[in-house]
């Protein structure tokens, strides 16, 4: 009977899943809004059904279970609890290896939703084997992941990689997470609706504003590019800090990447040192919406000692 | 015959050296102005004439030079090239390396002075044993290094670390390395001199203000904690991005520690993660001037094979 992984990428905005095989396919897929208007226990039944639902269709195509990767927003400790979480606030506290081990009794990997983006853009994404590189996830919320000298960076407490909470304005706008003037502010979807209307072009979503961008609207395209400076000063914030030789860019904003970059890589080169600075590479990701659902299988996959093909 | 090494810290006010036996004990000590004011040739020869001159004062007690270790403030590519130097423009462009290798023929390490400190305070200072810290040298300038999971981390480039040009101000102060709002131009020894005559206090010296703060000036006082909640702005930004267990502070402004030091602890707790905020130690540096020194000490060493006692 040939093995496979249930994946799951937990955000605020979508709950995302895929049941894979050991050569790396799809046996199956889910999408459903995020469970994070629900109260803690319902959306810790959800979390749960959409995992069991996964596993009954892989197992229903003659597969066994081997274990389950999860990426999920929040600040999440070594043993598995979300202590912290902007997008998901219903699930702050949870202790998620204890009731996702007690529930399946399979093997649980989980990490934060960028860390596992960022594993999987180094695995099979934009930054294979580049060894020094971090990646911004531009979405809703901005995450971040640090990979230095090829393994994943986590820090003494497991937490690290906050790219998207470096604060860039340290008397700026007040962010989720209680900090202030976090690059979050500037370039989330949420902030960049805020600049629009600060520049004097009220939208309801990013996306209105791109589209906009997209037709021509000169203004539009001047919020994205202000928006891109921002994301400028966190590089070069960046490059002087870890002097990466690569930047991966994804999530949905990087979508209007021709409105945004552009300014954001000639601001963090007008501020970092020269000497990395005119080394690193700034690209898109390659993945899209499943490097953080690549990333959970790889993570699960080797720590089981397993190498998918 | 015993061993021993030649170790500088070049810095932008002082050049510092020592002869290192093997047993960690100093046979001489040279101190003396930088060479930072000079043309690059006759800085060049300050800087050779330093080290020959501690080569003899080994040698003279019987001891055979092994090997130089150079700890310089600037950005130095891997290849030892001072790429670029906001307190050392005159070497600006210099192969050190080279230059090194043809004057003595010894083998000879080098990196940036905070990288210096920060492999001294993990070898027998404040961070022993600590896998995972972080280190800010208040003077001058302000410098940086970062270990992760016990090893100095200097990113694709070699020129990571540089913890005191984080942006925490988009729109702040210019800075000497081309930057603005770096946490250098609010926490250096001249930023603390603007931040006082912004306050309303005139001083020639941040010397001249920690004293007034010691005397129970409470402006002055004032002064130092403003400038301790920029510090505190960057902490938090540290442990949101790398999770650090440990967070050492050194320098000569740290001598100011009760001053400013209680505003950064409490502006990072504000804004950082709560999980690995609670968990940070931020503690001051033990090895004080001499924790570069040591720092080269340990370099070189390695690089030889030689275990010091």
């Amino acid at each position: 009977m040939k093995g496979f992984f249930v994946v799951i990428d937990l955000g605020g905005t979508n709950l995302r899943g895929a049941a894979i095989d050991l050569k790396g396919n799809f046996l199956a897929r889910s999408s459903s809004p995020s469970p994070a208007p629900l109260p803690k226990r319902e959306g810790m039944v959800k979390l749960r059904e959409e995992i069991e639902g996964l596993l009954e269709r892989g197992f229903s195509q003659g597969y066994k279970p081997l274990g389950i990767g999860l990426g999920i927003a929040g600040v999440l400790s070594r043993d598995g609890v979300l202590t912290q979480s902007p997008n998901l606030q219903n699930l702050a506290g949870v202790h998620l290896n204890e009731e996702l081990d007690d529930s399946f009794s399979l093997p649980v990997k989980m990490d934060n939703d960028a860390n596992m983006y960022t594993i999987g853009e180094g695995w099979r994404g934009a930054a294979q084997g580049v060894k020094d590189f971090c990646c911004l996830t531009l979405g809703t919320g901005v995450g971040g992941g640090i990979v230095m000298g090829g393994e994943l960076y986590r820090g003494a407490y497991g937490t690290a990689g906050e790219i998207g909470h470096m604060v860039i304005d340290e008397d700026g706008l007040p962010c989720y997470c209680g900090n202030r003037g976090c690059l979050e502010t500037y370039i989330s979807a949420s902030g960049i609706v805020k600049k629009a209307a600060e520049l004097g072009r009220k939208v309801d979503s990013s996306y209105e504003l791109y589209e906009a961008a997209h037709r021509g609207d000169r203004l539009a395209q001047e919020v994205f590019g202000e928006i891109g400076r921002y994301l400028g000063v966190c590089m070069a914030n960046l490059v002087n800090m870890l002097s990466p030789a690569m930047i991966v860019l994804g999530g949905k904003v990087s979508g209007a990447w021709d409105y945004f970059v552009p300014s954001a890589l000639e601001e963090m080169k007008r501020r970092a040192f020269r000497y990395p600075v005119e080394r690193v590479e700034v690209v898109k990701g390659m993945l899209g919406d499943d490097a953080a659902l690549w990333g959970c299988t790889y993570l699960v996959s080797q720590d089981l000692g397993i190498n998918l093909e």
